[in-house]
């Protein structure tokens, strides 16, 4: 149990963007993956956090789920909820433009669900000495979820921001939520405290107060 | 979506008793761990599976949580709802004798929550071949899950006996296994079919009726 | 000891293409890593064996050793015998031309050594349900020795193809060779019986006579 | 290319011992496992290393290599030059007695040859904040030269100490130090230097002068 009070960031914080891709396939009409209502909305708040992380000096690392055309690496991800997706090569695969991603941003292309699995995300976090994993873009329970838990057990402090993330359900966004709580007490966060504390790091790591 | 049909065992299955340990602190009362109501009967399903599994020939591993009693490998355990827990050493923390382990019984210590990370799981799994792993023991929004999407993950069929679980709430185990389901269709399963599938496996896989 | 002969191909075979990459670097003058003489004949070999898996349906999978242009990924690659080397978006990173990738054939950009490390190259093999690794490229006794020994520990069959790799040095070459006999017999192989093997595999596997 | 001048100690250091078992296997008299001259002779400066460490304050780490007695876990490990080895249970697999393993020292037992493969090192390594490691043990081009490589990759600061290592015959041994060097230079050390970087460490970390 912690005992110990946690800031929202410690030590060195990056922001990881998960799996904000395509254009209009969120309104859950025939998507090969399920949706929760008000999905669009909480992608929204992606824009605004990156520019205020960017401003602030942090890194930003986004994710995007793609597949090989040849289905090869699907593994058992068609066994379940979901049907074929987010193929390489179609449009709807693409990170979202209103990310606004830049030509020497971190992306990532990832193959499962946890942004750990098969990816050079843990040599990146070394290289950027990071400490403190800022969670949004979705699905809250699916790869929102299975990042944080493997952040968790590589020994980061994770927080996933509530308000800007959606997941296939609201039930499973809501447990989710509850799941990643448990594993850290502080894990949700709200956008407005989140810009609060971006700004409150730059603060303290500009020049003139070094760290 | 799946549109295959999938049998409770595809290929080689093998039963995985996760975290069944100590002795009597299972009654909430001042545990390190949460515990939900009927924690106990849950695991109670565990023996005569496990009994089963060994009559028909299928391999059983036996995973233990436990951490070095000077707390170095507790990364981020105690920044949620757990407290110190499950010290190598304390009787609390040996696995439960009702099992029955005998010592040339697959048994793996882990020291985090997926019975993957940081762990010999999957040489074991490769050795013996396996292609579908059945969870039984705790918690189910826990260890159970994490497992279940490491397996899902690295491509095995996964089955959940909900009977045979429990987790640290009744809603967080509602939750998990829901989520287990939403990755694998006809994941969740009860004992008495496990062994039924048990039986007809030992028969498919008879001397006399060569796969 | 291997007491069990083992074929050159044992199972689905994989032809891997490590890091053949840019144009005149390998003349060894001021070059940020070194090259044993007769480098580029080695790598020469690489089209025709490449063009045979082709023909013969053996998946070819393509290695990219590639850093970020402001250099967080390099760990500690610089503190050895190699400067600042194959940076994103030079020329001399791309694969070379001469192999003729396509655009559909796979292609895996690594940031290490090991062509297993922080990448998808499990979850691929795995997708192929690959058993026998053939190595070709360079170097020798860095890239090409350890993604051996990667594969080896996972539990493939690794050939190294001898006269399509290339070390740093012609001595570290032939240590890296008897190193990887060392792990599997048989291991060393030349083009020549390359070749027939994947011919041999091709028509074991051809329609008329099913597998 | 190194310019950055490195000491042999950066950071927090680990003293890493590599599958120092068993008692009077070494003579290669039908061994399982063919050892180079002059073996013991190196492994015999492991104990005075050992207590240094301790008097020192650095942590030290003990690996064991065993494999089930139902040889489930060997791998592709006798595929090559060794038998079966080190099977748990027999008298040669236990850590050597001249070592002083304690109750309550590190020992983390492992299936395959890097220290780092299917086992908890990296969650130990993270619980210590380590940076530094320092290999002793054998063999030079196995599991010491392969738990090199891993660390190497996984970004940590490695060192070898040759005279506490030992070979699978000289010329391997000469030809791992060279391929270790070459990832990392200076990382070649007699026992004398690490002797007094240890107490140097521990004269710079005393209380009455905090780092």
């Amino acid at each position: 149990m912690s005992t110990t009070h946690r800031e929202l960031i410690e030590g060195r914080p990056v922001l990881v963007v998960i799996d904000i891709q395509g254009g209009d396939s969120v309104d859950g009409e025939e998507s090969a993956i399920p949706f929760m209502p008000g999905y669009q909305k909480a992608m929204d708040q992606a824009p605004p956090l990156i520019a205020k992380a960017r401003e602030c000096g942090i890194p930003v690392v986004f994710f995007q789920e793609a597949h090989r055309r040849d289905l090869v690496d699907f593994g058992r991800e068609l066994d379940g909820a979901e049907d074929v997706h987010l193929l390489e090569g179609d449009v709807g695969t693409d990170i979202a433009k209103a990310l606004g991603v830049r030509p020497d941003d971190y992306v990532i292309r990832k193959r499962r669900y946890s942004c750990f699995f098969g990816t050079e995300f843990e040599i990146l976090l070394k290289g950027l000495r990071a400490q403190t994993l800022i969670l949004i873009g979705g699905h809250t329970d699916v790869c929102v979820h299975y990042t944080f838990v493997d952040a968790h057990q590589h020994d980061y402090f994770c927080r996933v921001v509530e308000d800007a993330v959606a997941g296939s359900s609201s039930d499973a966004h809501d447990g989710a939520l509850r799941a990643m709580e448990y594993l850290q007490t502080g894990a949700r966060r709200q956008s407005a405290e989140v810009v609060e504390a971006f700004e409150g790091y730059a603060r303290s790591s500009a020049p003139s107060s070094p760290r």
